[in-house]
């Protein structure tokens, strides 16, 4: 999605200081110092108009969560939205989300090491051509960076309907090393659950009848030993 | 594929000693010794009608390949077909092929140990219903067979159309702490390498438009060593 500023944005942004960061490397290593609580700390990297982030942080008060997005009027609708879901839900002014704008090349520089427990990829650009391929955020140079700043309990959760970003993405998953679970070629054949938060996207795509694909990835060592003791027992 | 006996076509496999084997536990440790040569063995489990491991078989002269099958009428149909397929290539009677009747649960007492380099399930049964999970060819409770039986260059190969079943394979892989390779959820998508072999039901399927997934599982120590060394270069 190609956005070009428009007057006015970025003061809207500026004046929005309780929950837009427009300079986010100014909180490395202070993320939990900026929310004033100890909740565990997910992202997710892309965030579009911030549809899934801000019903996440509706329906999930245990969790702090900061959306990303590269655009300000990505950020300002975003920023909308999160307002209007907090309202609806009768949840007040927002105070465990954070809506920030960063380049995901440089989230090195946002995020310490250990300093979230989850990363969700929510319908990534495939940047389908293969020239492009170091631009797709599950390319194994992005998986480094990942593997640094999640924690031993990180996650990441990735969802799309590209069929070659899947596929890449499975390939690139495997060849890195990491565990996978929970593989779905089709997240909606058995009906939609209820629990279950659509970003724009999706919601579109399952009008069109489009097939979802979603896997988590575990990273962290916690998370893997638990994972270990049970990795079989539903067969 | 549910098929009857019919009279006569015992008779006809019984008759078949050079290329078919109807009681297959008798060479258990001893397939190199039947095959005369010291070439390395790939199986297909559930060959249906043969044409993909006939033609593999008459296109890599180096590899002795067995296929399986529960039924006479699919050994028989496979074995027309095989010595079809040798006659065309001009390379006289089928030397490095043999067509076993097994069912594959019992698999273990075919082979020993480290018998075999590489396993191809190639559109097997999906087995829809959930209760029935137990017997997909992929399921743990096979992978512990299959590890079991394929020696230090051990691979699967696997291919199917059932999107259900690849999911819960690529599942059952994860979950087993199998290494995936070369994952693909649409084998065609950049049309047909003439290398490829493709089965009966492949070609049905691809008349159709359905889209053939794959993916190879590295079992072996030599091929997990090889493979980790160059894992990443393809990036």
């Amino acid at each position: 999605m190609r956005l070009r500023g428009r007057k006015g944005i970025r003061e809207g942004l500026e004046q929005q200081e309780d929950l837009v960061v427009l300079n986010p490397e100014q909180y490395k290593g202070k993320w939990q110092e900026r929310f004033g609580n100890d909740l565990p700390i997910h992202v997710e990297f892309g965030m579009g108009k911030g549809r899934f982030v801000s019903q996440m942080s509706v329906k999930h008060p245990n969790v702090n969560y900061i959306g990303f997005d590269m655009y300000d009027e990505l950020v300002r609708r975003a920023s909308e939205k999160t307002r209007m879901a907090w309202e609806e839900a009768e949840r007040g002014e927002p105070t465990t989300i954070q809506l920030a704008r960063a380049n995901i090349e440089k989230i090195e520089e946002v995020f310490a090491p250990g300093e979230i427990e989850r990363i969700y990829l929510n319908f990534s650009d495939p940047w389908p051509k293969k020239k492009h391929g170091r631009r797709r955020l599950t390319h194994p140079r992005f998986l480094d960076m990942y593997c640094k700043l999640l924690n031993t309990r990180g996650e990441i959760h990735f969802k799309t309907d590209s069929e070659t970003l899947f596929e890449f993405s499975l390939n690139s998953f495997a060849d890195y090393g990491l565990q996978m679970t929970n593989i779905s070629l089709n997240l909606h054949r058995d009906g939609i659950n209820e629990e279950h938060v659509m970003t724009e996207y999706e919601a579109k795509f399952m009008g069109k009848g489009m097939n979802i694909h979603r896997c988590e990835v575990l990273i962290g060592e916690d998370v893997l030993r638990e994972y270990q003791a049970m990795r079989l027992d539903k067969y």
